[in-house]
């Protein structure tokens, strides 16, 4: 099979415009189903056609370009939805390497039937519901699901957003699993490992679990003047001692790569003068090593319990979403390694990931594996996210040469 | 002079009429310079001109009622405003017994000169500033203060806020202190003192003083899976942490009745999965002796220090009001105590005040005094805030009779 060519300056010019749906400051506003992530979902089917992919999109918003030539065929994408407020790369770049790998092979004549399709998944974010676009696509979302979702920002409900978005009685549409050997998916890696250590790409060997977890405290307001201390139920008291419990325990069961997270507090009727009667946190757990996950969970549950017995607030523990750690196909690894070698020798290592991506949802039907490029700063969610032009480049070529690599195995008519 | 006789039928129905604006469930959402707000101080207008009085509102939303046929006065009142989705007797009660006294006063022929001018303040609640239509009575607001203030809860200008509500380029009036003997207040008592100990009516010996602070935490946001703990600079951590601490010391600091109390938290971006760059609690500190207030004030200002030392995130320290404690007048506390004695012997009990009121202002420039009824439960500033009818009418009588010993003693006429 012959090289497979990217060209950098459309890659970087589709990812620039790309940024330029929901630009805000120097990054991008683009949550699940607003006008500007439609707006960009239209323009990447639109891509696609142009490039000669068959492409559509589906009734969660998941958009597959097919290369319809190809008989052995790798899937190769990300999500383009962003976090409120965040950067410009997470998810975006991903998807644009689909597109441009997927174009490279329709260039160079979907050799000897290889080919790639692209595919854009919807809310990996979550602003809706963890990993929505990639579980819908194998066939892990059902309808009740859909009908209880809401935005953990607006409250809206997904029926509502999908109504608003035009996708309302589209057809959702799943992957058949036995049309691809397997899925790749590139990001940046969202901390400063690699740039601490100098390298330029990373192969991922696992990506962690994610718990997550709402707590709720539950007293009685009053005023903050009259109601003496001893006859307080301080909903907002209880949250402030439950969190730093949680923060001194978590220190002492963590492993050396756990970390977690209260990502948000919030206090009702948060008046100056009026004691607080509800108190609520998001809380968040990650780890590669499910027994970490465990212990961690056992822990929250004991100090629930505790502050129940010890009153004189209510708790409530809600699981919002829990994910386990999954390992990435060692076959495509060693791929990815190859491809590196070749390209950047010496600076790749293989590392795991802390972020959850749909990766880990589509290796539940077929091999997968991901690269990691580095984020300068290791700055991500933040309108400051940002990776050299020219680790953007690296990624890609490295990628469609593992693609290359893995299609070429497969060949039987040669 | 003839005894003074309020009308406990027509009192009770002004006070459920004014109920009415902004009701909200059980309670009232009476922010200042609302809709709401200004549709009841305007029917506050007429209800006082249908009286006799000649009323009208200032610039700053203020509404003095003036009995002018009397040559000895009295001023009588409370604030109409209420805290957000609060209840409805706070501030209200107090003016409608003002109303109603100096409908008494005019209904007895303004017995030898004797009369009762009503008062209505604006923004008790502090919705742009503490105590900012009784500040401006006594010509404590200047325009600077007016220029600069904000609304706490929507961010909108005071000025803005005024325009909205017809009242800018309306004149701010002060109160002139020769034209009065001195200022009464009735208010519920916001606490459950007189409740737990059997009795009907409080007079207050003084009013705390009341600190109030803002800490801002900044740190830097980042991904809350890929951002190790030991490179974290988490503000909401920190702000837990500094938060646990303070109720901690003030615990080992307080006095008897010392209270305070964390009403707010916010966490940005307040997003599951990314660390907080800021965090900002509002803290409120109160106690009617100096000395307390300033040993809690020291503590907190040597943990900012600490937690400036100790890193990793900023800390901004902000003093948002501090009113000192205020003495009631001894005399007045007298009259309302013979007044007492009178219609409830062995009902009253002098008490101080837990929550900042205008009279605390007010005296400043002349005499003042309080007199509290109980609440239910020692309930309020929520939607169950009550007191039960039989109460609230002996309030009233005890007020006026109390009005009308003080304006005896100075007859010169007689």
């Amino acid at each position: 099979m012959p090289a497979i060519t990217i060209k950098p300056e459309r890659l970087l010019a589709d990812l620039h415009r790309l940024r330029a749906f929901g630009a805000y400051k120097t990054g991008v506003h683009r949550p699940t189903y607003s006008p500007d992530d439609m707006a960009a979902r239209r323009w990447l089917v639109a891509r696609m056609q142009e490039a000669g992919l068959s492409a559509r999109m589906d009734g969660i918003g998941n958009i597959i370009g097919q290369n319809t030539a190809a008989r052995r065929r790798l899937l190769v994408g990300s999500h383009s939805d962003t976090q409120n407020h965040a950067g410009w790369l997470d998810g975006a770049m991903g998807v644009i390497y689909g597109l441009e790998i997927a174009r490279a092979f329709l260039e160079a004549g979907t050799p000897g039937g290889a080919g790639v399709d692209a595919a854009v998944f919807a809310d990996e974010e979550a602003h809706f519901a963890s990993f929505l676009g990639s579980r819908s696509a194998i066939g892990m979302l059902d309808e009740a699901e859909i009908d209880s979702a809401r935005n953990l920002t607006t409250g809206e409900t997904l029926r509502q957003a999908l109504a608003g978005a035009g996708l309302a009685g589209l057809e959702r549409r799943t992957i058949d699993p036995s049309r691809y050997l397997g899925y790749l998916e590139a990001h940046i890696e969202q901390g400063d490992d690699l740039e601490a250590r100098g390298f330029n790409l990373g192969i991922v060997t696992s990506i962690v679990g994610i718990h997550q977890y709402r707590l709720r405290f539950s007293g009685v307001s009053n005023h903050a003047g009259t109601t003496r201390m001893a006859i307080r139920r301080d909903a907002g008291a209880a949250l402030v001692s439950f969190a730093y419990a949680v923060n001194e325990r978590f220190r002492q069961l963590a492993a050396e790569r756990t970390v977690w997270t209260v990502g948000n507090i919030r206090l009702a009727p948060g008046q100056v003068s009026i004691i607080p009667n509800h108190a609520e946190m998001l809380l968040q757990v990650r780890d590669d090593d499910p027994a970490v996950l465990g212990r961690m969970r056992a822990a929250l549950e004991h100090l629930v319990a505790e502050t129940r017995q010890g009153g004189p607030c209510a708790v409530e523990f809600e699981i919002l979403a829990e994910s386990e750690p999954h390992q990435m196909s060692r076959h495509f690894q060693d791929a990815l390694g190859s491809a590196a070698s070749r390209m950047a020798p010496g600076q790749w290592q293989r590392m795991p990931s802390g972020a959850g991506h749909d990766a880990q949802i589509i290796a539940r039907v077929m091999p997968a594996a991901m690269l990691f490029i580095p984020s300068i700063g290791g700055i991500s969610h933040h309108v400051d996210e940002d990776s050299s032009e020219a680790d953007i480049v690296l990624g890609c070529q490295v990628l469609a040469d593992a693609c290359r690599l893995l299609l070429e195995e497969t060949r039987q008519d040669n």
